[in-house]
């Protein structure tokens, strides 16, 4: 009888590596100079998925609509929107709408052929919803029950597949699917992650207006550059402030997946992937590699 | 040498009959009834392509963002929504955003495994932008050069097909992209018709807020229960109004492009795509084809 890895190696040949790369939808963003230099390495044969952002503009948005955002800290300190039905409709118009379809037409406008799918479309990113989330407000837990919020368990990983062997580079977007079929706010770093260890990536990038992990921040010369799996839980506790934090729940989430390398760096510079992949921000390996990986 | 459509035939199996259903976006259609009989008809082996509008909500949103809408007449006398590119942004926020995942979540919490598309996603529905728009006002005529419209001259209905036989239903809706990789308005219906053609489809439904063509609007017994391609000019100029011209054109594209049927039926009657399909509302065939097909 043949080996069961032996026949799939034979009928399923991996994937050329792919690479997710995560950016945050901060206004400060060059998002034409993002998508000219993504334009670039899908030219030169780079298989890539992009996962986006959109917090300041979806903000923006709900603010004028007389919605304004709100967030909750959980007991352990992280902070998340707190999406009620009407958020949840905003935090969507904005993100899989807007910022969503404006990408896509950037890329093709680029001849990348990009098609966006949100985390609800063809049940790409699936996971519970959380009907109680426990917060914390002026000391005190309460439990907020009308929160649409979740993560991501499950990825079609497939679909993607379909999609990048086809010649398209999928533009991934929250919101996610819950189990009960409802539209779910998750957080893009980590769908980013689960995404990246789903597809068995190469190497996931989480790319947003911070320069990398900063020992001392905000001072950017003590930006940490490189870091083992093993020390990312100590730096978390001891360095990371705020969206840092979830973003190397992140980063350990998508090394725990099998993803081989993790960067964290700035959209903001001039050929921000490019530099990224050359090892511009912080680069997170497994504690048995070695830190530094050739690009 | 085999001849290039029998090579074809067989390595191509002709795809099982799709059906392509245009929905309004009206207040008044109850959107769980209609994905209800969506995913009844899915269930029973039916290949729905669904197409979407929201211009009612897109009016709200963007009275709320105070940037309310504001509407061009064709010297034609056709009507559209004025989308400089402010109104483009709140459009796709609707349409792409809140709409097009709604219909997606409901649509997954049904067991259909529905995966949204806009125009621009995948190069779906390509075409020109016009830059400029000859409009009428207050009877004389002017021309509008910063409106992002446009019409659908070209569907990806490869991308299509891949999702359809893998058992994706698509949910479609507006913006489409245009050759500079803009994205630009189009008309629901006419986008539909079009995408109902290079799919080969049999049959187009246009679903919406009204019982059908009538020949004494609004009077709901003077509805048209069947017509011709060759009776749909001259009704087109007797009796259509407003939007039932437009319907009337994409009717006529669609049948052009060798759609076997077109419905044009109530969205908002009980198990709306079954009663269309059996014949509710007015139904048009090619000329040399009887009025009445088996549903």
């Amino acid at each position: 009888m043949i080996p069961k890895e032996h026949t799939m190696t034979f009928n399923e040949p991996a994937s050329p590596a792919t690479l997710v790369v995560k950016v945050g939808g901060g206004a400060d963003i060059d998002l034409d100079a993002f998508c000219d230099d993504l334009a670039t390495l899908i030219a030169a044969g780079r298989r890539i998925v992009l996962v986006h952002g959109g917090a300041e503009r979806t903000n923006a948005v709900a603010t004028a609509l007389g919605h304004p955002p709100r967030f909750l800290t959980s007991p352990s300190g992280y902070t998340s929107r707190y999406t009620d039905r009407r958020t949840l409709e905003i935090f969507t118009m904005v993100y899989a709408g807007a910022i969503n379809k404006e990408l896509v037409a950037r890329l093709q406008a680029r001849g990348v052929n990009a098609s966006g799918l949100s985390g609800v479309d063809g049940g790409l990113w699936r996971g519970p919803r959380k009907t109680a989330l426990r917060a914390v407000e002026n000391g005190r837990q309460r439990i907020v029950r009308d929160s649409y919020t979740g993560r991501v368990e499950q990825v079609n990983a497939p679909l993607l597949r379909t999609l990048l062997d086809q010649g398209y580079t999928p533009v991934l977007t929250p919101p996610a699917l819950s189990q009960a079929g409802e539209a779910i706010n998750v957080d893009g770093d980590r769908a980013a992650a689960a995404t990246a260890a789903a597809l068995g990536a190469d190497t996931l990038l989480l790319l947003s207006n911070v320069p990398g992990l900063l020992r001392d921040y905000p001072r950017s010369a003590s930006l940490i550059p490189t870091l083992t799996a093993a020390e990312l839980t100590l730096s978390s506790n001891d360095y990371a402030q705020g969206r840092m934090r979830i973003k190397l729940l992140g980063a350990r989430e998508a090394l725990a997946g099998g993803v081989r390398r993790v960067v964290i760096g700035d959209a903001r510079r001039p050929a921000p992937i490019s530099a990224a992949l050359a090892g511009a921000g912080t680069t997170i390996t497994p504690a048995d590699q070695p830190a530094t990986v050739t690009p």
